[in-house]
């Protein structure tokens, strides 16, 4: 079929998230056709990810500098805390632009199915971050799940023994949503939780 | 949000085929987070793909040696050709595995709509090959579209001149299909092609 380097790359590829031995077939042809505007660019960019990536050591997100963007960000709300799953939501609320505090990525969520205990989570750099005192919000945006429910509760009971305010995301339809597309829970959520206008 | 240099990593990995920027981000991330066990073999894979990738001067395969794997296969039937458009497409081919002869990548089909004449085919390493006069057979393997039977037609007009005989894939319903979720033009086809039995 083709060269053994031209397989291994294809299955390489093929494991990375979304991505199935099709695709994977189609991005290597693309990449085999485009040598030197795509090949080349591709493996440059990938190497000075992988010789600069950093954990920032405060919040958790991925930078090529320690601290990370945020942390280091003199102008943002060093009083507010977002508390998230994963460096993926992190930037999911950068690139909503309107949150200007800091973050905690906390590397996952409990979840006794997959065993994930709060020894497994980036759980205590958060009380010792907690601990200096200049927080006076605490965002608990977790998942809108049973087990982002179980984590939300773990965090709150350990949080009461400071003077916070805790919040966490509202829930409810989001923009845009038809009734009739929507799932019974999210209906029951926001009949629960509506709001006089 | 991040390092510019995952930015960039971001923006490049999203223009690969079949990708957009939230697949990327994915990618990225999963990438970051294993470093080791994804980012760096994906590194290498590419680099030795990089490295060692020609296209065979003979057929037009992508391959790590010259000529390509297919050519070099004393194995095979050296009478029978087949002519596909795509590199893609002679992988199609051999992952079914009984095709056992050689090919001839033409590398796109006429287009009048994208301006594909016959010289930016190519076609005439296909008639050189023709010239040596061991080739008994051409399979023309082109998609089962308007263009692809214009391509056909035109080198068929070609072919005429030698002494070789010259088929087509057969056309009618796929596998497992079902009429009623076959479009009309396959009907059509595979009524008008009906076959005693």
């Amino acid at each position: 079929m083709s060269g053994t380097d031209i397989e291994k790359l294809i299955k390489q590829i093929a494991k990375l998230p979304a991505l199935g031995s099709r695709s994977a077939r189609r991005i290597v042809l693309y990449l085999l056709k485009k040598k030197e505007q795509a090949l080349l660019p591709l493996i440059a960019d990938l190497q000075d990810v992988a010789a600069n990536i950093k954990k920032c050591p405060i919040c958790g997100n991925f930078d090529t500098e320690e601290p990370c963007a945020v942390c280091r960000d003199t102008t943002r709300d060093t009083q507010t805390l977002c508390v998230v799953q994963d460096v993926a939501d992190l930037w999911a609320m950068e690139r909503v632009g309107l949150y200007r505090g800091q973050y905690h990525v906390l590397g996952g969520i409990l979840s006794a199915l997959d065993g994930i205990t709060p020894e497994d989570l980036n759980i205590e750099q958060l009380f010792v971050r907690l601990n200096y005192g200049q927080i006076k919000e605490v965002i608990l945006a977790l998942p809108a799940t049973i087990d982002g429910q179980i984590t939300n509760h773990y965090l709150l009971s350990r949080l009461k023994e400071y003077p916070l305010k805790v919040t966490t995301l509202a829930q409810g339809l989001p923009l845009g949503a038809e009734l009739d597309y929507m799932d019974d829970g999210t209906i029951q959520l926001a009949l629960s939780a509506r709001k006089e206008i």
